[in-house]
């Protein structure tokens, strides 16, 4: 017998129908003999309904009250559930996350799981229950509601799983697994039946949205297996795991893009100490987030400087940067808002050469101009002009191989 | 410096417009000085929208998933409220049931009130904040969440008046009042100052529906100091109150009406022990309510058995007596959806004499003939032909003088 956490997203649990096939789909798992909590988010459509009603009373809602509101969403799918699943001769039983208690800090509308009492939730598994859970809330020591903030419901879902010890946890999305790029880019693009915790991260980070960050670093950190299914079709989807076997570790596992990017340049300017600080900063100071970095010597005692920030903030970005290079005496700012980032991501690439050299040899084949170059321990990102996306993302797909399953 | 609570109904705070106008009645009222708790239902239309969704997935929803689905309404509404006074600088503490905590019994969906926990919010009245609780809910020993049933947010607000003490409980509704009749029958109807708990009760049983009998009869218990007043226009509104000055009583205090009621006669029955039981034994078999019931010898040791059910069951009822009316060999079955029940109430009539006589002169001077009478100590209830209804409310109106102030 086997213990499982089922997580299932808003639009999973949207209407009276979906509701009634995720009944059925763990009914069916149930009756199999394994032991199933299910996270639930609130139906689709509702957390900004609510959202709505809280904006036309107040411009910038009490954050103690928006998550009395908030948390009404995913109560009323709990309930809805256990109603479905009582329907179909499935005995279960539900938990707002206050009932729990989901114990976190009182840090409203973004609140931090501190510790969960699992042992209601095992007694009632225990007698053959299945137990239903609103994801995404909890409740501070002074018993306030609060909630987890966005995607909050995957770190439920990971959280009851580690507190559980639970065998695995499945998250059901839209998608049937992670794959190994973007199938709408790449056709050929290939489920993957496992990928590193580490893996995960660098996909989700890049634009890969299956899963909240917040929910796989949790995973990794308390060493959950987490696994990725389609709420809609069989199958087995992508597991997402620690485990690393050398012998079946393909290169690299995916390709990753983003085309919310833009770069910024800031070229001829003094090569002193704090340049960098003195350029990035008025960039931080007015809240714009920035991506990749990348800082070269020229060959006159200056140096070229250049970064990536999401696209809504290139023209208050690069504002910034003209005042700087006014101020700084630097040669002139260039930018680009025509870009596109891409990604290889793979565990594989620690114990193997020549991984960055195959890659830019598939681009150079194609005849593509690579902007910028940045590199970490299990990813190579490069920037490239946007309209050569679809075609540098297939030339790399075939380059890897990653069309092919990898050989054991 | 006094403590009110405060409670608004679903169309009072059915729409972001009316949440505001509640915000700001409730802000003006604190701006005085005085310690405000609110309590508030759902937003009209949403437990009707709440109770389909459950519908759509059990046939009868489980009682424990039917509470925690509909606490959801009052959930949102506290919140909003909130907000609204947060926005026009009014600092307020939301409170679910269970937070207060608001212990109940775990009659799911028909809870009652067993304890409420009342030094929370007393500590948030003595930092100057406003108090908003979620009405018709509560928590029982073992955390479930509970409902109170139909009307439950009355109670909510009545218990915790009681608990707090406080100087006064307002209901605030879309009426401004009880009056001395239905104003769309007697023009000339009266909006009472004041009433006694068991007038009220006499008139809400009868068809006034401004409160739940249930949270009258708690008012009535605790000595809560009830005030039924208009969410929508200023006033004072009508206090149901203990106090009894015979010098300021009237008569009667005002006149009920019913339309809903069907009269059943079943004669010539044999006049043995038992008979009564014999006839309304099926009837209650059929779980049909009975209202009146009255009883009359004939001269020939036979005897005449009449009594009044809701128009809905008449003709289930009338099926039932035709049965018992061949078992017992009586005499024949009338029958007459065409009754009205009119009732005079007022605890005046325990010191005064001839309330009957004057009643029945004026339906006599109108020529209207009454076909049943059946009295309380503090109500005279007749049944007429329904074409008569508002001819006799009229005359009796007129009769007693419920257009004029009472002489003190």
């Amino acid at each position: 017998m086997a213990l499982y956490v089922y997580k299932f997203g808003g639009t999973s649990v949207g209407s009276i129908e979906r509701i009634k096939a995720v009944a059925k789909k763990v009914k069916k798992a149930h009756d199999l003999g394994d032991q199933i909590v299910v996270v639930v988010s609130a139906m689709s459509g509702e957390t900004n309904r609510l959202i709505a009603l809280a904006k036309a009373l107040q411009q910038q809602p009490n954050g103690r009250e928006m998550d009395v509101l908030l948390s009404t969403g995913e109560q009323v799918t709990v309930s809805l559930l256990s109603m479905a699943l009582h329907e179909i001769g499935c005995d279960a039983h539900s938990y707002t996350g206050s009932q729990v208690k989901i114990l976190t800090d009182s840090a409203h509308t973004k609140a931090r799981i501190l510790n969960i009492d699992e042992l209601p939730i095992r007694s009632h598994l225990n007698k053959g229950k299945v137990v239903v859970v609103a994801g995404f809330q909890g409740v501070d020591e002074q018993n306030n509601i609060t909630t987890l903030g966005r995607g909050g419901s995957d770190t439920t879902a990971v959280a009851l799983a580690a507190a559980l010890k639970a065998d695995e946890c499945h998250i059901y999305t839209d998608v049937d697994g992670v794959y190994t790029t973007d199938p709408r880019v790449e056709p050929k693009a290939r489920r993957l039946d496992k990928i590193t915790f580490e893996e995960m991260l660098e996909m989700a980070s890049l634009g890969s949205k299956v899963l909240q960050i917040r929910s796989v670093e949790f995973a990794g950190k308390y060493n959950v297996a987490l696994r990725v299914l389609s709420s809609f079709k069989e199958g087995k989807g992508t597991l997402i795991t620690y485990e690393e076997s050398p012998m079946e570790s393909a290169l690299i596992s995916g390709i990753a893009f983003n085309r919310d990017e833009a770069k910024l340049t800031i070229s001829g300017v003094p090569d002193l100490p704090g340049v960098a600080f003195k350029i990035l900063g008025p960039v931080a100071d007015a809240n714009i987030e920035i991506d990749m970095i990348i800082q070269n010597i020229a060959d006159d005692a200056t140096t070229d400087f250049t970064f990536t920030v999401h696209r809504n903030d290139y023209q208050r970005a690069k504002a910034a940067l003209d005042k700087t290079c006014a101020e700084l005496g630097a040669k002139k700012v260039t930018a680009d808002d025509g870009i596109v980032k891409i990604s290889i991501v793979g565990v594989g690439m620690r114990s193997h050469a020549g991984i960055a050299s195959t890659m830019f040899k598939a681009l150079a084949d194609e005849g593509i101009n690579i902007k910028m170059i940045s590199t970490s321990e299990i990813k190579i990102s490069i920037v490239i002009d946007e309209k050569y996306l679809e075609l540098a993302v297939r030339a790399l797909h075939s380059a890897f191989k990653l069309d092919q399953e990898a050989v054991s």
